[in-house]
């Protein structure tokens, strides 16, 4: 793959190569490696880890992981792969497509699985083709949750970030598979709705759902140009590797 | 029904007899009323409306509206409609089971549905049989929202109101059969998660979800004993019959 930029997330401590035109990770990759709660000694699938920033994160933040991810693109695969080793982080990279997984990973099951699901159902193609499929659901989202739950072993938790206006998709597909389920509304500013939603859910568990108060980005009211005003809670997530508390506070 | 007292809503403006130990609406059942958009000259239909806080709460805050109540319990019925002609709210009170309606109720179709359905699912019986009847669910949930549906005409606007452990089973019923639904959580206070859900969404629509800020009921970080402490949202909204905006800001 060429032309590709490393950029420092969790304030420099992950380098990632990234495609400079392409699909590029960015905060909700983070996010969503924050709010799993995965333990050491535990086991760990993203499905569509791209260039591998969410499922790197996990990885430097919780130690004695096993990592695996599953990307459809072979050349985000090798970055992904590349972007193991030289953040020495060991995460098995395998291509594949998460509706028709290699045979190996069918028959293995995880403790937790992670995604973050494309965001845009169709619309114009992006100029770049690695970009467009990364970005563009070509796989519908409940075939994502679907996929997920099938890869989890009973009782095992799976986390996923996506647009706040696909809640209804995301619980429709979870609902009478998965329980716990447990709905972090993120916004941009207090008082404004939802842009994104991180969802937790237990595989074959009956807990109630819990709708958590929203994880707030910025501190400011509006915009501010280029100044950075990230509020306290993202720039422990975003900058300091922290995880995202509260998500299974009552349930685990 | 022997045992009543009468209590004031919105600031006292609307006074609602209740019996002393039965089911009795409180903030809920006002939240619920403020949170329908319906215009004047439109009808709305109030499933299970008990002693018509809800409805009666609309009433005195949209004029000129068509309202029916439907309450499977003869004397809560006929106390909402002696509560209806007490304040001067024309409203046809109907009694019958949400689950098999009336069959002149079954030919009509509304402009609005609002319904507040039991919050307990089974648990311990309550002492007081009218009470337990109204507060468990002996009708389950999605039979409520599939009975609003069935009430509304095609772009009607259902509005619910529930606990929030719930949302999961109020959006896999409404999925695929009512769109632009928005989920509006109510707090208690600031950081918390929320206790309660208001949900609207519209028959055979397809837009987008939206999930709001959530409305803030109090003012201090922990309970204050007998202070009341509404923030101004709430005390708007409970003592003085505003509406909640917001809602279908953009759909609308």
């Amino acid at each position: 793959m060429s032309n590709l930029r490393t950029d420092g997330f969790l304030g420099g401590r992950l380098q990632i190569a990234q495609p400079l035109r392409g699909y590029r990770a960015g905060a909700d990759a983070v996010m969503l490696a924050a709010a799993c709660p995965a333990k050491p000694g535990q086991s760990v699938l993203e499905l569509g880890c791209g260039a591998g920033v969410a499922i790197l994160s996990l990885g430097w933040r919780v130690p004695d992981l096993r990592l695996t991810g599953l990307e459809k693109q072979a050349d985000y695969a090798d970055l992904a792969r590349q972007n193991a080793a030289a953040n020495g982080i060991p995460c098995d990279v395998v291509t594949g497509d998460i509706a028709a997984p290699p045979p190996r990973m069918k028959a293995e099951s995880f403790d937790h699985l992670i995604a973050n699901p494309p965001y845009f159902r169709d619309g114009t193609a992006a100029p770049d083709p690695g970009r467009a499929q990364a970005r563009q659901e070509q796989t519908p989202l409940p075939v994502w949750v679907d996929a997920g739950l099938r890869r989890l072993r009973p009782g095992g938790v799976l986390t996923l970030i996506q647009r706040a206006d696909r809640l209804d998709v995301l619980i429709a597909s979870l609902h009478d598979r998965a329980g716990d389920i447990c709905v972090l509304p993120i916004a941009a500013r207090t008082g404004k709705e939802a842009g994104r939603v991180i969802v937790t859910a237990r595989k074959a568990a009956r807990g109630p759902l819990r709708l958590l108060a929203p994880f707030i980005m910025h501190e400011m009211p509006s915009h501010q140009g280029d100044k950075e005003d990230l509020t306290p809670a993202a720039t422990a997530v975003l900058r300091e590797g922290q995880p995202i508390t509260g998500l299974f506070a009552k349930v685990s």
